[in-house]
This record gives C-alpha cells, sequence and structure tokens, in this order.
C-alpha cells in the first residue's frame, strides 16, 4: 500500500505519516513535505522517483503525471485497469492527503497579484479531485482534524466504502469551496463583487430540529467562524426561526458600541427597545413598549446578564435570551425555567459579523447587493429643514429611532422618546398604516408618545403620517427625505412647530 | 503556436479549429475531439504524441502529465522557466479549450452511480485552472459562446492580459460551479441536502441601477434559467427592490392553476388579490383591498394583459406590471405612461421556478432549508372543528385566504371574501395587532368584510383575533391549530356560529 501526503499545513502531518508507516504504507512526498518528513525519520520516497520526471517550473509541476494520477485513479475492481497498470509500470496510491496552497491566507495579508496567483495551488486539487472520484479504492484526506480517525478505521478494518464516501464528499467541498473563494476574489478585485457567478458558500454550524416549519428540514451555515467560535449554547435548542430573530435583535443591539442596549424581537421585527443606564432598566424599558409581542420573543442584550436581570427576565416567558455573556448565577435563575434557551458569544459587548454582502431569494435565484449600514454620523449630518431644532436628548432619541429603522422591515416607523422605543409600526404595505397601527398600539399599552421622535427608513409620501405624529405629541422627526411633496412635509413640521431633519439617505430593509 | 482543444460539448468546435490553424497555431487533442478534429480534415496532434503516454485507464488518464501541464504552467517571461522547458523538452501550450464531461446532464438522466461518478472530469478542471493561472500567457475558453470573441481578439491583435484574465475568472467560476454542484449533488443524494457546506450558486442576470437602496450596488442572479429564458423585459428597467416584490406577487399569483389571478403587492406583501371570471375584474376587484397601498405597486397578472385590462391599469400609478404576456395594443396603451415597467414571460400563465430549497441571510450566514409548498388539498383535509361548516363558497375562500396566508410575511391574518382579499394583516409582532390593522383599515376602507373567512398562517394563541373578525362579520376561519388554547378558540368559533377549520400545517414566512 501506497500513500501520498502533500500538504500546505503540516500540522499533526509527521505523526500521521509515522502512524501509516506503522501500518505498512510506503509514503510518497513532494516538496516541503517531503523534507519535513525525510527530517524527523519517516522512511520517504521522493515524488519524483515515482513520476520518472523531475519537479520543474518552481514547483509548478510536481504531480501532475500519468504516474501519480494513474496510481490514484485506476480502477482496482476491473483487471483491464490492473492489468493496464502493470504494464505501464503504474503503482497503485491507496491513499491520498493533501491540503491546498493557502489562497485564503494569501489574500488577506497581501494584495501582490502575482503572489496572489501563486498560490493557486493546481497540483493538489486535481490530486483531491482524482482520489475522491475514485474513492471506492482510495482514502482522500483533506483535513487535519480527521488523521486520527483515518487511522482509527485502518487500524480497526473500519475503513468502509460509507467512510470512504465521506470523504470523497469532504473532498469535493473542499475543491468547491477553493475555487468559489478564488472566483469571489477575482470578481471582487476585478468586477465589483458582481460577477458573472456568485458563490454563497456555508459551512454547516448544526441542523435545527426542522427549518422555519416542522414540514421543513432546515440547518444553520456561517461564512467564517462567527458562529462556531462565538455563539455558545448555554441552555437550549436553537431553532431555524430563533437564529433569524437573534441576528435581528442582535443587530439592534450591537448598532451603539458599548451602550447598554437591550433589543426584544419577534418574527424579525423590534418590538422592544432601550438604552438605559444599567441593562436592567433598559430591559424594563424596552419590556414597556410591547408586552403582548415580547412573550415568547427574542431578547438581544449587549453586556452581561447577571442575577438580577435574570430574575426581572424570568417573570415572563422569553424563548431566547442572547446575551454576550451570562453570570453564573444568572443561569442558575433560568435553570427551572423548562423552555426558555440562552445562547453567548462569552464576550464583553456583542460582536457582529458585519458581512460586506448581503443578498434575498427571489424564485429562482437571489438578489446580491453591498450589504446597507448606518454611518454613525448620519443623523448629526442630517439637514434641519424646520424651524425649530432638536434638543440634544431629541437628537440622542433620533440616532436610536433612525438606526432602529435601519433595522427594521419597510415600511416602517420608530418612535423614541427618552433612549428608549414607544411605538413601532413595520412590514406594511403602506407607510401611514405603519404609523396608525404604531400609535394605536402604544394607545392600547397606555404609553406616552408625546414628546417623542419619530423615525422613518424612507420618505413619508404624504403629510399623513406628520398628521397623525402630531397628534400623539411627537416633537421631531427624522426621514431621508426626497418626496415630491417633501414641501408638505416641512410645512406640516413648521405648522406643529416640530422639529424635521432630513438624512438624504435611505435605508430599506425587506 | 500551440493549442490544446479537449471538450465535450463538440458543437463549434471545427470551425474553431480550423479558424485556430489558418491563425498559425497548431492543434493538440485527445479522445472523442481528436477523431472529430481528424474527420473534419483539421491538421491534429493526438495528445499521446506530446505526453509520450497512452490513453489509459478507459481515458480516466489522457492529460495528466507534465508534457501537457509544463506546456501551459511555465512562466514565459522568466528566463530559467524557458530554459527549463528546452532541456525538459517541454514545449508551450498557449491557448486551452476545454469544456468538461457533463456531469449535470448525467444527473438529470440517471441515478446510477457509477456512470455518475464517471462523468466527474478530472483531466479537464486540471487543464482549465493551470491555463487560467497562467492567464498571463494563455488563452482559456471555457464556453463554446466565446469562440468568436476569442477569435476576432487573436486576429485583430487585441488578444490583451485584460481579455485573458476575464477568461481566467470565466475559467475558474467554471471550475468552482462545477465542483458545487458535485458537492450539492453528493450531499442531497448522502445528507438529505444539508451537507457539510452548502454551495449557493447564481449565474449574472443584470446589475440593477443599486441595491435595496441608492447607495447599494447590486445584481440578480438566477439558479437555471429561470430569468434568461423567461422574463422579459418589455419596458423600464427592473430594480433590485422590484425582483423582491415580482417574486413575491408571482408566487402568489401563479399558486392557482389556470385561474385569471391578480396579485398586487408592496414592499414584498399583498395589498390586492382576486381571481374573478375575467383579468380585468380580477384587477378591479384587487385594488379594492387597498388602493393607498397599491400606488406604486407591483401587480402580478396569471395570463396577458389586453387592452381593456391595461388601460384600467393605466388610470392609477403602478410601478411594475408583470404578466405572462402581454398583447401589443396593451403595450401601447402603456406606451406614454413614463414611469410604469413591464415585464412578461411570454407564457400563457405564469410560471414559477418552484426551486426545492431556500434561505436566508443571517449575520455571520445563513439558514438554509427545503422551500415551503402548501399542497392543493390541505384546505380540503382540514379537521372541521366548529358545529358549523363551511359553504362550498367559503371553502374557495379558504383555499385563497391560506394560500395567500403562506405566502405573506408573519405574523398575518389574510380575509377573502367572494374571491377577492378584502383585508390583509401582514409582518407584525403580533397576531392581534396584524388582525386589528388589516380590520380597521378595512373599515377605513369602507370595504365589507362581513361574510369574509380568515385564514392566519399560524395558530392564533388567544381567542382575541377570533373576537376582533366576529365583530367584523367573518364567518369562517382556517388556521394550522395546535395552541395551548385551541379550546378557547373552538369554544368562540361555536359562541358566534363561526364554522373553524383546523389544517394542522403552520406556514411561517419571514
Amino acid at each position: 500500500m501506497r500513500a501520498l501526503i502533500s500538504v500546505s499545513d503540516k500540522s499533526g502531518v509527521v505523526n500521521f505519516a509515522k502512524e501509516l508507516v506503522k501500518l505498512g504504507y510506503e509514503i510518497i512526498s513532494t516538496g516541503g513535505t517531503y523534507s519535513k518528513l525525510k527530517n524527523e525519520g519517516v522512511a520517504v520516497i521522493e515524488a519524483n522517483e515515482v513520476t520518472k520526471f523531475p519537479e520543474c517550473f518552481e514547483g509548478r509541476v510536481k504531480t501532475l503525471n500519468p504516474y501519480i494520477h494513474g496510481g490514484i485513479l485506476h480502477r482496482r475492481d476491473k483487471q483491464s485497469h490492473l492489468d493496464q497498470a502493470k504494464e505501464l509500470g503504474v503503482e497503485g496510491i491507496d491513499l491520498v492527503c493533501v491540503n491546498l496552497y493557502p489562497f485564503k491566507a494569501t489574500i488577506e495579508k497581501t494584495d501582490d497579484f502575482e503572489e496572489i496567483i501563486e498560490n493557486i495551488d493546481i497540483g493538489g486539487p486535481a490530486m483531491v479531485r482524482s482520489a475522491a472520484k475514485n474513492f471506492d479504492s482510495v482514502i482522500i484526506v483533506t483535513d487535519v482534524a480527521d488523521y486520527d480517525l483515518v487511522l482509527n478505521n485502518l487500524k480497526n478494518n473500519t475503513n468502509t466504502v460509507e467512510f470512504r464516501r465521506d470523504l470523497m464528499i469532504k473532498a469535493y467541498e473542499h475543491t468547491a469551496s477553493y475555487d468559489s473563494m478564488i472566483a469571489n476574489y477575482m470578481n471582487k478585485r476585478f468586477n465589483n463583487g458582481l460577477g458573472a457567478k456568485q458563490f454563497i458558500v456555508g459551512s454547516k454550524v448544526f441542523d435545527t430540529r426542522y427549518g422555519e416549519n416542522p414540514h421543513q428540514k432546515g440547518a444553520l451555515y456561517e461564512f467564517e467562524s462567527q458562529f462556531s467560535n462565538k455563539f455558545k449554547i448555554v441552555k437550549g435548542e436553537p431553532s431555524f426561526n430563533n437564529m433569524g430573530d437573534i441576528s435581528g435583535a442582535a443587530r439592534i443591539a450591537a448598532s451603539f458600541g458599548k451602550d447598554k442596549a437591550v433589543c426584544i424581537v419577534k418574527h424579525g421585527n423590534p418590538c422592544g427597545f432601550a438604552i438605559k443606564d444599567t441593562l436592567l432598566d433598559s430591559y424594563v424599558e424596552a419590556l414597556k413598549c410591547d408586552p403582548v409581542s415580547a412573550f415568547g420573543g427574542v431578547v438581544a442584550v449587549n453586556g452581561t446578564v447577571d442575577r438580577t436581570l435574570a430574575e426581572k427576565m424570568n417573570e415572563i416567558f422569553l424563548e431566547v435570551v442572547f446575551a454576550a455573556d451570562f453570570t453564573a448565577d444568572a443561569v442558575e435563575v433560568f435553570e427551572n425555567k423548562k423552555r426558555i434557551k440562552l445562547f453567548s458569544q462569552g464576550t464583553e459587548y456583542l460582536e457582529l459579523a458585519n458581512d460586506s454582502f448581503d443578498f434575498k431569494r427571489v424564485d429562482g435565484g437571489f438578489v446580491y447587493q453591498e450589504a446597507d449600514k448606518v454611518a454613525d454620523d448620519e443623523v448629526r449630518n442630517s439637514k434641519l429643514m424646520s424651524k425649530r431644532a432638536a434638543s440634544e436628548q431629541e437628537v440622542k432619541d433620533m440616532e436610536i429611532a433612525y438606526k432602529i429603522a435601519s433595522l427594521t422591515k419597510s415600511n416602517c416607523v420608530v418612535y423614541v422618546k427618552n433612549s428608549a422605543m414607544v411605538a413601532v409600526g413595520m412590514g406594511m404595505t403602506s407607510r401611514v398604516d405603519a404609523s396608525k397601527a404604531a400609535l394605536r398600539k402604544a394607545e392600547d399599552m397606555g404609553l406616552d408618545v408625546n414628546g417623542a421622535v419619530l423615525a422613518s427608513e424612507a420618505f413619508f409620501p404624504f403629510r399623513d403620517s406628520i398628521d397623525e405624529a402630531q397628534k400623539a405629541g411627537v416633537k421631531c422627526v427624522i426621514e431621508p427625505g426626497g418626496s415630491i411633496r417633501d414641501d408638505e412635509i416641512i410645512e406640516a413640521a413648521n405648522e406643529y412647530g416640530m422639529a424635521l431633519y432630513f438624512s438624504g439617505i435611505r435605508h430599506f430593509l425587506h
């Protein structure tokens, strides 16, 4: 039996090779891997002894050779293949262990195009793909983390076809990811990130018990290691829908730096938000906005949940608390509550992945775009359109309302007073309906909107929403502006003695 | 100069080769391509003359050879590479024309795993990747559609590095797509479609002027050829947000077979829907539900828009009409309306892609799931929970309301009467708020909800929404059931003499 080992990441490879030798494998290797194994005392054959051809062109051609690929690819279950192999002097290669030139590490550390091109591996993927194709007879190892598993299966005679098939799938995932990364990089560099093909590649974090509904299967996939590094399951099992809500709530709660922000989300949209001096106060205020919707909701906490906050949260049924962290005694508080789920990042504050791109499913495909971001100075740079200017507290409230509006489904209107959301209308087909629904709800809840600021993520097409806001006592409005009826909006604001600001920047979110 | 041609799809290849010969290229080829070119009188060298090694293992190893890959990969700008090439007898290959074994066609026509594995191309991708890496000196052609372009650039001395770079990007897109397809296929076959890696690969249909907002760049990507084959731009330029709305509207309008369905969507949610005897009547009824939201909306028409319907539509400002087709005189009607956009499929009825999977962006990754579908018999198979049963018209209305509810953002409630939607609440954090907003709106619009049926995509947690429905005159309700308070819901229905059905199947959509 022969094993070909050619790895860019050399961790664990010496031990792996030694164990293979013990199991009776001859080791074939190239370049740096060959030197390393030889230096560590592993009996190893240099690839060019097999290929009968020198490594050439500074390593560009090493293993692209029929003695290598014939050795991997010929079928052991066909006598004609075996005969031909013998006739041509092609000896079988039964295990291929390859990991690829570090294209990703290269593009992260340099813009030098020559260096980047040189780090596109050619020989490696060819061997990986050959060995995977012939998984019926060949073991393909592409992941350092699989060395022990492979050795165990060899030692225990459990090197089954199913095991090799799993490795085959992993191998094609590996080469597909590699070329997807190259194509996306090139398109980002030369085609504004919107090339002829777009590759969205995710690594599975976990299966969810089901998808959006019980009859659908589902799973969570990550781009980098946002979840596997920074999403800790403290209690309970995150569902498919939880992940959407957690994302929505965290994006809002993490939007205000180190502020003690708490956001409550239901079905993807915020139904409570506040920033107060303590997380406890923030939670208490956030809950006031819509305690009915908060029932069974998802709460994101930009900080550590302590015992007191946990006890307060425990008073109602929350489905999920997602926090930067939990103290041990806070976790204890929740222990007897059967249904609540706790997830943390093990950080001081919530940390977002903040991917630079965004996409949305449409029937038959997807739309893909640069991600939307609200710059921190958008509110302060907004243009005063009315006679009255905002007070300092109103500016603070505008900053909160404006950011929340950018992260709430369109059409939306967000009302904030003293750093707490007091009303919100979202996801509706008409802006004035969202305004009316929000204000009626606030009235039902007995919330005082008097003195609140109002933010809209897109312009008001008519003055009707301003009229509604005035009735509720709103004194300050921020919106992008840009309607053909902006004059009427400005007139309404002045009529009511409101402060009105135009940011000039729309933040639709659908 | 030498060109290596090895193609699975042989269309156009003879002419391409002949033109290359005229331009002074020697042609190297393999297997079937070699035979075809030779038979057509092209001067062609068989690859094994170059490789000094026979084609072996039933074609599994043909070009995986240093004379081929060295010929492609050695750098022409480095004297050391040129010297080594000379020394080793490696001659340059300056153009590589390869397209791959038809993996996709194979999996579409057979489940035979041996045949499928045999159709994983190994030599092809290796050559494509080699040539792409050395695009500085080598032209890589992977698309039959590029033959003329390549020939023109060669003839006109415009074979620039930028041109070759574009072909390089296309080449890596090609290999990335190929291996993504293999990995996704294997995961579908062996891992329920939820493998360790998920590859979502789209081909660009067009750039949109901007993304969801003007400061974001965006584009539409398709999976198969849903858009390039079946999305015709009759008038105007589709925006990023249009594509989402068109998808939402079409999914609803196409849900009822050949019925003359019309759906109006704004910000992704329906604000009007009807099925009447003619498309004109359907549109007129659909518009009544919420003419305010319909302003600037997107209308999907399950059939052909004729002159009369066009004239009716022209009375208000619609942003988009998406129809199976338009008559020529209908298009004429819209000609003078500057802002309206018209798109069609050139079909008799709207046709969906109906992808089998679905995904949704979360911060740091995405959730992926099987697509949700409403089976045609879900309503008829629902369980009667109340004393009163639905009338035949009510059953029809339930079927409409139930399907619309499954395609409207949660939480939603849909009210349908005589095959037309009369009220809808959507995208809200609480179900009763959605109910209230819907009914208040209907009241404002002067719409008569009396006798309507009500569908909810998920269970009613409390009887409050039933109480609201009763006040408005609703006589029939369908919902999945499954609340711990189902008894209260049933009691309320019986108290009010309503018909109540439980489908047992939830259809959340977020």
